[in-house]
């Protein structure tokens, strides 16, 4: 399985990180940049980040994405225009930090005349619900980032593009800022599509969101870090229940649906889980029960974290066909549920004294509100998104890659996975300290 | 003001990268590499992380770090040899993890002989303190994670080369890990010195200590996410105290020396503070005042971060000569307290009503157990520390950088400094926020 | 419906209130008491806190507790004794305060030879299991306390009570603390039985613990206060997933089989609950489901609070008969689930927009370290438990009664049960503040 | 030295305990009662909590307090008066929620037409200070108990009764609940006698905010419970601190000016510290030293936790006179500073190698937002504030004692302080745990 940093450095070109602009940038920016270094931030953000032994980059080519800084001349005359702020999906930690700074940013930076809040997703920007927009000041977001979810509401699935669009052109919005993940991204594109079929000068400018960290070319999302926090917390707890009781197993359910990372990461920060599941390695029930049955046999208790996405095809085997929702995500199958009972039985077959505690901590961990790490991540986001709308550009995410934040267009984002490599350094790490406890 | 990575890039090659080894790997390592990618593995992470315009990249070479990765074959017969931990200089959240992870990979990865705890930093590796070292186990350090500080204990400043280096041939240690800040490992590397005198077979693997994040090559130090998390705690109650008085102001001093990385970063995390001052960006009382006053007059509160390094130059002027500690840092007079009575004075001769609550939370910071994150980090630097140390690298330190773990020769990260970019995005970003509150 | 402190004052005397004890007290304590007032200790606690309008106390007798205080003279020979600790039952912050208590207060102020502590409850006090005893001290019990769960481990259900009074004997101990609920003091009840019966100088004294809070005579259990912590985060959690969604319902289902004492409690903390269900309220779903209706369509969201033990009377009508677990406890029929599907069901005919968050913290909630003020009455009821031991009480349990710790006779406190008075100022606060967002 | 309780019981009688009101209650109450037991709610809460041996009670009379209950006929036609909240003195967790709750119980309960907020304490009363009054909704308080602080901000001090009783008479304020200290509760005695001089229908509650808990007759003042909880982690990191450093000396200095409740209940929440000193049991530096050499000599480490008003004799002898702050309260020399440089001396002289850490963390303990125990209790104490207002009952507070709410009259709280009590078994407990480190 080639890794994908190693399959973009064969496959695409620098043509593929290229953005797409507006127009020509031609009003003065109320940005102060004093004592600012702009030839150092008109430098790009290089994508590769290994050489080979011999000190060779390894590609045909040096890939760089752009970054967004502000700038001295911009394409909108800022003071004069409305942008309209949207959140979709699931809730995930440091959505109310995102719309605060896009807020300040817009509000306070560049003046803008109105900064509109379309309530509950893709909805809030058609008719057919009724949801009335907000009016965000300074006033209505000041403390919101001290509180979890979104003040704006969410919610998941596709809407009528063109309604969506009428919407903006009824509100006369110049840049929209779309908070959300995959799913709700690949909506944002054929908005552009729209927008450009129209001629309408309106940026679409998208804040990657994925509690799973999925999303590629953003090294880590926001609400990740308060995420393995919380899960942490929940892997803690199941330790504390498996020492406990004899035979004692907590077992963790974490988000995740086609990627680790969370279970990944929570595990290492615990240092208190045994056995780790995630759905880019798959297992056999034999080789788990083998596992457990060790564990158990050794130590007395067990600490065993799965990912939400991990065994699908255990289960599928099992319950029969996938089905999706809303945003066109598989509805997963309840691992938690399924490996408690197939557990519990394994045991009892074989006389193993046991008690099995499962958590699921999901709206625990999505609800909570942003840790330092993603609260400052959120507001730097937030106005460099405004930068970016600011300056014309569009159809693209805001990223972070190499300890910088850049430019991605979408079309290079969604065409990319982000998965735990199962073949790497972070997943080595976790089986070291897994395997251990065997 | 060249930025160190532009000047590392003119003034460096890669010949500076390249990491001392003790001589062959010979021995079969124990531990499993299952899936694991080695040719991934033996790739090096760039040093570079920018391109030009022209997309170029900007330096005569290609500069790359040597990754730390666990080998096949390794130096040391491991099963055979006995190992040290010292942990020197203030305390930081993650001591104990790094201090655990150690222990695991030592003793479950590498079944080493015995793992020696020397105590009180650098007096522990002496006679003259008559401090016994602690024979580690798996039970000693079970659940020291979950505890702030060391259980070994710590000290600041130098002890005899040559005492030390006894110390290590008395308890017949083979690989020595310091865990420890710039002045730890510059002690560090003479002891290098001396061991190569006396052609022992000993490694010396530093894990880079700095609450303060100022250490090169090392993107963020172990219990900086922690540290910030703390900080942000206190600037969001000298905000609820700043709101609780009429022309209340709240005024927090935080760790930084020499560089405002968690002043700057907290101040991101908090978004509520109005004024960040840090040892990089030099001020004058006046301007100060000037600021303090109109916030006063438009906001009726004010919150203040400072970082303890800052405006030392205004404190030298008032109270004479600098004067240095046992690790022969710098002592800092206290800019807080010097603050907090001449904007009082001023703010009494101006006849403005106020209230000045000053909070130095520094020890709540430094000894709070590890975040998540950093107990992630700690957890991968202690293994990887390990690894390094197994293979015979020595005389490095254990780095971080494009997302990657990294070694790094002493003298390299010895000889560059780490301090907040005031012509760079971080700090645009600082003053995006804090000058809208003006 | 009468009030159990009212049934109490017209049911009982002060006899029912009187403390076994095995005989004289005898020897010297070694307890230091300078300056300590005597004579104010041998007061007594009054039950009573109320008094007629006329100011004249209710009953026909004043009944009163005897307090657990040190003693000048006690029955054991405290530093020639053994003595034993088991928990039992579920987890509960606080567990590992208690054991640290008892080991300090028997080690460092009394001297005893051996303090045992025995695993798994009861189960360790039988052969049967093959669980081997601890001995405890002061290395082994130092930190325990910053850590949930129980380093003893536990289980529920009754061992025979012979074999247990045989290891008693076997281990030569002469006072065992019991830390457990209901169950398992009934089980103590039987040992002492044994005991007079064996003509055994062994105290047998109890520790209440029941997160439900629901033991009558102490006022509030240990673990109540940081349940009611853990319960109002959860809650908090739940009122941030209903506003994040158009017609948002979270629902969190608490502890209390029999007692809402943290449904209501937790309620009444967070502030943001509109329903709460509790054992003692009797509802049908049709008046449940119009105040959901009436509020969804009047707010949009709803927090929905439920206690485990609600609303079992409608379970059981629609899933049939009731069953019990190994400690004797009634099995519940789930009431999240069955709630989450009614309402579901209801919304979904009546065409309302809704979706519903469930929420089940009970594990995240008692695995919990224990708040500071469970702490600090842990490691009060842990001294006075000590206290009443040497000084030959038993049969009893550690209370708590008007601001003062008391001894309560086990047949006293087993007789009685503590349940949310529905005709109270407790239940009145909780309508009022739920009842105001209909 | 006797017990306050002791004293009441001997020198006051039942006329103390009864409180003013305004006249008779005609209006029918907008409170739903339903199934509410008024028989029960009517009764009195005794004050007595202890009997003799004999089991009598102990004084010439039996004393009780009236409840705060809700009742059927009020005093107030209450849809048609308007009412006014002030916050005063220092901040203390919970004011928001008890802010909040007066709010919602007065607009949602009662239906008042317009609730004031007046700002800054009583210079909000006062023209001379040109503070606007705040008018209260829903929307405004909305999340306010989610925060610490104050959102009407306070100020220490007296102001002019007279101005004060005509801001009343403007505002047409018919309720004013007074939250504040001792100080402040002396300055609404003082309006209730000009509100009584002037024939003025105004009731005035008193809602008693102490974070040193020492008002009597309220067992624990809101706040309370979260300073403690922030108490035991500044402990909690003086412990980490001083197991850092060989001869390692933590050191907290906590609120407590006459009373050192918090000093108490920190420390046996902790159960880490060594050493505790409060104001009401004096000590000599002697006998503090050779407490600190024994412990330094047998385990290398101490601490030492000291209410702010401790040893304030030791301070006066060696600095001089006392002095006196805004609200009259006695500004305290600083005994933390004073007891570093102390034993700082006397260590260095005795040569015992030593680094003391001093933490000072008053705001980060005030500052904080409640506890769910205090948020619970707030909610309460404003709900019966209102209950008790609308009865116009005046001249009082809301207190606490033996498990319910009660009516204080102000005369009767502020005649009595409450401190720890050196001879009971509180200071017994705290003596028990801190002794055998010695």
């Amino acid at each position: 399985m080639m890794h994908y940093q190693d399959r973009i450095l064969k496959e695409l070109t620098q043509k593929d990180f290229e953005v797409d602009h507006l127009g020509e940038e031609k009003f003065d920016s109320p940005v102060p940049l004093t004592s600012y270094n702009k030839e150092q931030m008109d430098r790009r953000v290089l994508f590769n980040n290994f050489v080979q032994l011999n000190n060779k980059l390894p590609a045909k080519d040096i890939l760089s994405f752009e970054r967004p800084a502000p700038k001295s001349k911009i394409f909108f005359d800022s003071s004069k225009i409305n942008v309209g702020i949207v959140t979709c999906g699931g809730l995930c930690p440091g959505l109310n930090d995102v719309i605060r700074s896009l807020c300040y940013s817009c509000l306070d930076t560049y003046n803008v005349k109105n900064v509109y809040g379309f309530r509950y997703g893709y909805q809030g920007l058609t008719n057919e619900f009724n949801h009335t927009a907000i009016r965000l000041d300074a006033s209505t977001v000041d403390i919101i980032h001290e509180h979890g979810g979104t003040i704006l509401g969410s919610s998941r699935g596709e809407q009528s593009i063109e309604d969506m669009v009428d919407t903006l052109v009824k509100f006369n919005i110049s840049i929209l800022f779309v908070i959300g993940g995959d799913g709700t991204h690949h909506g944002s594109a054929r908005m552009v599509k729209e927008v450009t079929k129209r001629k309408l000068a309106i940026s679409i400018i998208g804040v990657p969101k994925t509690i799973d960290n999925d999303i590629a070319f953003i090294f880590q999302t926001f609400g990740f870090n308060t995420a393995v926090e919380e899960a942490r917390r929940a892997i803690d707890v199941a330790h504390v229940e498996a020492k406990g009781a004899k035979g004692g197993i907590g077992m963790v359910k974490l988000m995740g649906r086609h990627a680790g990372h969370i279970a990944a990461n929570a595990t290492l920060a615990s240092g208190n889980s045994n056995i780790c599941l995630i759905p880019e390695e798959p297992f056999t029930l034999d080789s788990l029960f083998s596992r457990i049955e060790k564990r158990l046999r050794n130590k007395d208790h067990l600490v065993l974290v799965v990912a939400e996405g991990a065994g699908q095809d255990l289960l599928v085997k099992k319950k029969g066909k996938e089905k999706f929702d809303k945003s066109g995500n598989l509805k997963l199958l309840d691992i938690g549920t399924f490996l408690k009972n197939e557990i519990n039985s394994f045991l009892n077959k074989k006389g193993i004294e046991h008690t099995i505690k499962y958590i699921d901590p999901s709206y625990m961990i999505r609800s909570t509100p942003a840790s330092a790490a993603d609260s400052s991540f959120c507001l730097r986001l937030g106005s460099y998104a405004t930068h970016a709308g600011m300056s014309g550009r569009t159809n693209c995410l805001i990223g972070h890659w190499n300890h910088h934040f850049t430019l991605v267009p979408l079309s290079l984002a969604l065409g990319q996975d982000k998965r735990v490599d199962i073949q790497g350094a972070l997943w080595q790490s976790v089986r070291e300290i897994t395997i251990r406890e065997d």
